[in-house]
């Protein structure tokens, strides 16, 4: 190779799902990654795709399936050089099992880092809230990857996730998040605490764009934040002890 | 073409010089587009390499010529599909030159983009200082595009541009930016305000990530925003009055 790297890892991130959360994902990879210069940061590809049908919509049946967008997207990322694959969409993993096989690269799968994240807490963890999108509720993703690890997962009530919840997640994807927006994350995961979760994961990619950590009184996961570290973990690049 | 999008255009960025200053220009790019769902956004493909030797090094005589690694980026995003490259940092400007005619897409000049803007201002800014790497100050980028345009340029001396400005920009790019940084881009600012400038270049990527436009009593002009709205003004997704 005529580029020499500190590491020969590229990563590839498979993005647009939004694009907002995209960058702020690029974002946290880069402030986590230990380094005094440019030089010492990863190689990095993303696909950024806003076009990609919307995920939800999807898995509820009112509109086209993503997946060969995602297949597309991946053989982009492959072309161009990346190792493995990251998607910064927790609801777009509900279509990694339909591409897994066909990409040709390795998938960080996020949700299965936040499993294996929250069952690595001392003390332990029993019960978690999730603020996610109506598709990844329907998908039960979390459900899937946190049952096997004995955690029981608490959902919001139709009422909040179709009127706090999702409200707020298309006013961040729309650009007009608001004191309203926060509002609604906070009123929709201090129900959660209420009924009692332990920990909220933020489980989609916009929700920490509109709640911050102080909202509430547990701690607040962001499976961005968690995928990031667990390439950076990859890639032999975490040099410091976290 | 399997992918309907309501543009060709797909935004190519050759970025990692830094990294931050990167997400930061994907960031502004999401922020500006005008759309109300993830699908009204531009497909974006972003090469982010900060092994890219050191610009203002090279510019320096002390390091390696970049001009290569410009060269495959501009190729892995060729034959990613873009149809145009931005390359969100003002010191690369200096090797446009030489990769311009073999990158085999038209490249949209951020310095060039600046001049546009600062004549199109009414009333008519005759002064502007700049505050930018050692490399872009030594390689005449900006003295040569405003110049064509009669606009005069405030250059730092060289004690502040070393002990101020270059000190603030090697700590955003080591993660270390704090209140010191920008105290230090704010005195190297008003210095130039105090020299007649009448409004202020923010001209290296990492400077607006240290700097607020509030730190100075003139326009702070951000290079990567306008070329972020040269990019969307030129996909026709600029459907609002700017």
């Amino acid at each position: 190779m005529s580029i020499p790297a500190r590491t020969t890892e590229v990563i590839g991130i498979l993005g647009g799902m939004g694009p907002a959360a995209t960058a702020d994902f690029y974002a946290k990879l880069v402030s986590i990654t230990p380094g005094a210069s440019d030089q010492d940061h990863l190689r990095t590809v993303i696909w950024s795709d806003p076009t990609i049908p919307d995920r939800t919509e999807a898995l509820l049946g009112k509109g086209p399936d993503p997946t060969p967008w995602l297949l597309d997207g991946g053989r982009v990322l492959r072309e161009a050089g990346a190792t493995v694959i990251a998607i910064p969409c927790n609801t777009a993993h509900a279509f990694v099992p339909r591409i897994a096989d066909h990409v040709g690269l390795p998938i960080v799968h996020m949700i299965g880092e936040v499993a294996r994240y929250l069952t690595s807490l001392s003390p332990r963890i029993h019960t978690v809230g999730l603020l996610a999108t109506a598709g990844t509720v329907r998908a039960g993703l979390y459900q899937e990857w946190l049952g096997r690890s004995g955690i029981h997962l608490v959902l919001p009530d139709n009422a909040s996730q179709d009127h706090e919840v999702m409200t707020a997640i298309r006013k961040v994807k729309a650009g007009t998040r608001d004191d309203t927006t926060t509002a609604l994350l906070t009123r929709a995961a201090r129900r959660l605490t209420a009924r009692g979760a332990q920990a909220v994961i933020a489980g989609c990619t916009e929700i920490p764009l509109g709640l911050s950590a102080d909202a509430v009184d547990v701690p607040l996961v962001d499976p961005a934040l968690i995928l990031a570290r667990a390439l950076v973990s990859r890639a032999g690049a975490d040099r410091t002890a976290r």
